[in-house]
């Protein structure tokens, strides 16, 4: 867990398992979002100001690894770290662990990309900057 | 805010907000649902494990009045005091206010019961002993 | 059912179900969100197109009876009817029936209002003529 | 779109569109897993009743490629096909399309796998005979 740049703690709500009474599938990914944006929150970015300034960031592509289910109540740190993917598409690598166990529950690769308001790829600065895309 | 027995702080994450920019309406059931849920953790009962011994708590009513809407980011603390209502229903007083000002958000009352496998009212001991329903 | 205005059928889709097995409590409020939407449609309005428009219709308060559960697969009837509250709020009666058998799921009033771009009440004329609030 | 075996028409609801204004990412995935129930259906198989005799279907691997985005209003049509994976494991190739110009929204492939009460593998018959598995 060492090299990731941003850690977040969360805790699993009741509502958010299923009949199977573990954590819905595609719950991760509103926990992989809201860690996200409150990691490009730490770099000066707020996306839903971003969206309502013309730049939306947008989500290409996922894959997602489901290693082991989390539970009502459990604990877990959903951890983030950038990748280069292109000069135009940037990569968060993100995982989640039980806590305290550390078990692994989510590997994940998010390609994302920045977009104005006449649909072209445009990054903003702080994007630039932090994740040396330059 | 002084009178309620029970206070849980939360905040907005952006997929919880709508087209509006706001959070969505039946979301705020969400918050209510899990500050219950965590409210009855401090007295010793679990929503999941009551459910997996077959007691389920039941909502049987929902009164809520918006005041005012939650944006992305917001901080919120969620508080709660109970109402009894009859023998076998307890009310649930809920008020949402935005942090840190504390401007009123929600005003709720959530009335509940607790049935068992047969379908029969029954509620737990630490319900009744905490909420002086005998 | 017969005094209803608007019938809208959908059928609960899984991962709308919760650990006990029926759908989550929250989950009925996009149903009656949605009927509302798809109701509004027939009268020449788009919630999201007045949205963009700088109109928005709120609720202000909800008021829902939970008589009985629906589970997976179940199909259902979404009903609604206006009902005048005062001149700047409406109201919208709206039942839940299971099918085939109709038995009664929820019972709602729902009230809302419109507010236009600086905050204040406006409401769409389509809206007036249609449910007799001037 | 012809070498899909099964097709499932939807219809975005206004509260699965997030603050950009088209639907949220995670929704994606609801639509998916309701049509990946919804086909099973179709082999007489249901996940929820599995879940109850003890054979969870779990999702081991998602990944999706985001093309476009649907919007409030937008219907499309969900479409899927089989791939084998491995002996254990299956995986459902399941695009979106928007209606009716049939723009490709999502292309996914969805690895799963089937699990029973001690957490060990154990394929449903009707899933080896139409997935031609043995």
């Amino acid at each position: 867990m060492q090299d990731f740049i941003f850690k977040y703690e969360m805790e699993v709500r009741d509502y958010e398992c299923d009949f199977q009474g573990v954590v819905n599938n595609s719950v991760y990914q509103n926990y992989l979002e809201h860690t996200r944006h409150e990691y490009i929150k730490t770099i000066g970015l707020d996306a839903v100001e971003l969206s309502n300034n013309g730049i939306n960031l947008m989500v290409t592509r996922v894959e997602i690894d489901y290693k082991s289910s989390l539970r009502s109540g459990d604990k877990f740190v959903s951890v983030l770290k950038m990748k280069r993917i292109s000069p135009l598409r940037f990569g968060f690598v993100q995982n989640i662990y039980r806590l305290p166990d550390e078990k692994l529950v989510i590997k994940a690769l998010v390609t994302g990309t920045s977009v104005n308001e006449r649909g072209r790829p445009e990054l903003p600065e702080e994007l630039i900057k932090v994740w040396g895309l330059d």
